[in-house]
């Protein structure tokens, strides 16, 4: 088994098949030894969760471990495009985007539940640049929405 | 006439001239073999169409052929960045921003009006990676803008 | 002194130390020869200057001068990550994200305080790709967040 695969095992995640897109496009595109991944929904066992809004119906914390689904989400992604985890070479920068209200300003703790996932699955080579902003509506109704680009080993 | 050319009239699609930036920024850097385009707003034969906003004013039917809008004037800049269209290797990445109500869940219905057009047009290198995300306002009003990461042949 | 510096000077414009990131992410990774820089935040003397919300209580003047903080503090992070600003072959994209009410369409104008200022500071190298979209919600409440891309000399 992987180091990387080990690591998921003694975190306890279980990679679900890469979901599929809402709509006609792909879930990565690799372009030279750059993998480019679309943005992922926090789907968790084929359905989704923590529908809603930031500061309405969903708490930071909820916000939190929906961002941490999206990046399991973005990992499964990753492993469906290269076969195998240790291939990455670095995971470059997340794009966050928060379903928020106009008075929400916690942005940054939500995606860290991505943020915080990704160090502990890739260690170093998963700290990464990010941007966190918040956005009126998502595809679905989801709460927080996570798209990454990835360094792959040459 | 080229393979692309060939099929955007047959598509009945004329290219505009590309837009000049609302701002102080260029329609598109090259960098290496890598093309960035500038966020493109849904400009028809020089004036903005579909002004507004999703489950408002502008309707799901409509938010899709902006974004189709917005796809012919990302491709007029990609030739006005590369004179060549048969020059792309593969659309890398769409990034498609929709001005949304917070009720509007259908963000993917209305960018798929730039993901069908680019596989119309360019066929299997058109499948792109792509993040679709709701926005409370965008640049003059327009109900969609789409940006594009395309690379090019060596 | 470097070229880019002496401007710096010449437009009595001093770096602040590139801000801690708010959350578990860094401000900068290297991949090749592009530097992706984490959105930037209008920090001015280690204090978040502009807050609030475009067309409510940040005029749109306001704005640009937000934006141009958050691009002088993408420029601190550029020089922590380079050492040496003359390093910058290419500013080739910057994402901006506009705090506004459902109202506000001016965002390119917003922006354009980040896009003057690295024109200004880098001269041709300084001219960019861009999105300017709008956003219901910023981190921390802040009226302007900004990314960018980076192309390094080889």
């Amino acid at each position: 088994m992987s180091t990387i695969e080990t690591r998921l095992k003694d975190l306890g995640i279980i990679l679900p098949a890469g979901a599929a897109p809402a709509a006609n496009y792909v879930p990565f595109v690799q372009s030279g030894n750059m993998l480019h991944l679309s943005g992922q929904l926090p789907f968790k066992d084929g359905k989704l969760a923590y529908l809603g809004r930031l500061d309405d119906t969903v708490s930071t914390e909820e916000g939190y471990e929906a961002a941490r689904l999206c990046a399991i989400n973005l990992i499964a992604q990753i492993k469906a495009a290269l076969g195998d985890l240790d291939r990455v070479q670095r995971i470059v920068r997340l794009g966050g985007f928060v379903n928020s209200t106009a008075a929400f300003t916690d942005q940054p703790k939500v995606v860290n539940g991505a943020s915080d996932l990704m160090v502990k699955v890739f260690g170093d080579a998963g700290r990464h640049a990010r941007s966190a902003v918040g956005v009126p509506a998502l595809p679905l109704g989801v709460s927080v929405e996570v798209d990454a680009l990835v360094e792959v080993k040459g």
